[in-house]
């Protein structure tokens, strides 16, 4: 047996998150182990580093399979692409150690999350940016921001939804958040060795509500020690996500 | 009668371009002109500062209409905007003398081009960039591309289509064309005090074929002295085309 990791890109908007759905609605795995297991001529499961939602992108989303196919690891790519929708592509295939596993192997992951500050709703970044309005103290993001590195329980920051009670260890360690604006356009990019279900658009609505004065300053640390969703704000738009990279 | 300015941004995949058609396809000027008719309650003709084709996206096209209705200036946006597609939308709708007239008024333009260069097609950019693969020589393309920069007679850059036999002034002065690369992403910007029809998407057209060795070096001068479209190479995808502002 082979394993083969994947490094993939997708446009979200016209997929029902990554993760295979019982119901066939069009997922990016789904997408992809057809035209996997059509040219390699076997049934085949691909793992993903993570799951993401209808609606989030991915620049360098991780997959890996295992195959007893002989095709050779540099036509894997071209011959999957010609069998997917032009929204998904896989930039590379390569030939791995057997004990790899893109979830579990993954060291850091790291995300982008675009907002558009402005009266009026975007047209052309509609799917890939949340728009937000009024008056944003974004330099008050920023610094507030910085109480989010480190390690802590993010508990707070976990969503729950019905096919996934939580995570029982909620403690990760973000080693990296920036917030960067030119003109109407914020981007703000953070790194962890792990993210709970939600994560960075919980933490970004929390930015925000602090950008906008919903949330007065001084609060995060308050926040992470509550350990409890409710305590913690909005959660920000799905298509502003973008998973940018996994490291290994 | 007052004449109003409008400031526009869209998304252009899903239209077929700037213009209205006959043929009832859905266009930009169309969908605007179809909301201002039922909002101002009187036929409303609106004149765009220029088309833009099918598949080209603007964040900052201008166009100006009159009417005998005393809607608020300040309602205009948020009236129209709920009356067209979510990938179209009006910035802003300022009141102003008599004599403007978008395209004619309008002492420059400004275009963004983006290309994405790698072997793999794109998969989140597809409707935002044109996909460049194989060896290509990025400086040469920018040292190259300041022959463009002054008053030339643009004839061997300018499409002749159905409709239109083409400008019988072809000069055109261009003021700046910069050339930036982020990763696999060039992006161009190009501004000059008009364009004919397809002038941008010729100029990056050759670009790349001097960044990929089709065309030699030192040629430019030469193809615009020629005066004849055959000899300026290929036109650049109108996926990668922005109209980014009028200058007045």
């Amino acid at each position: 047996m082979r394993t083969i990791k994947l490094t993939i890109e997708y446009d979200g908007t016209d997929f029902r998150g990554w993760q295979k759905q019982n119901q066939g609605e069009r997922t990016v795995q789904g997408e992809i182990e057809s035209a996997l297991t059509q040219i390699l001529q076997e049934p085949i499961s691909i793992t993903g580093a993570g799951r993401t939602d209808t609606g989030v992108h991915a620049l360098g989303q991780v997959a890996h399979f295992k195959t007893r196919s002989d095709l050779a690891i540099t036509k894997i790519p071209a011959a999957c692409n010609a069998n997917i929708g032009d929204d998904v592509v896989v930039l590379k295939a390569d030939e791995i150690a057997d004990d790899f596993h893109a979830q579990y192997s993954a060291r850091e992951k790291r995300y982008r999350y675009t907002i558009i500050h402005r009266d009026v709703r975007p047209a052309l970044e509609r799917h890939r940016a949340w728009h937000i309005y009024g008056n944003l103290n974004f330099e008050l993001m920023r610094s507030e921001s910085q109480d989010f590195i480190g390690t802590h329980d993010f508990k707070s920051f976990q969503s729950l939804h019905s096919s996934n009670r939580g995570e029982k260890d909620t403690f990760r360690t973000i080693s990296e958040l920036t917030l960067k604006k030119t003109d109407n356009t914020i981007v703000i990019e953070i790194q962890a060795n792990g993210f709970l279900y939600k994560m960075v658009r919980n933490i970004v609505g929390l930015l925000v509500d602090i950008g906008l004065g919903r949330v007065e300053k001084d609060q995060i640390r308050t926040i992470l020690a509550q350990k409890d969703r409710k305590s913690a704000g909005s959660t920000a738009q799905a298509a502003g996500l973008k998973l940018l990279e996994i490291y290994y």
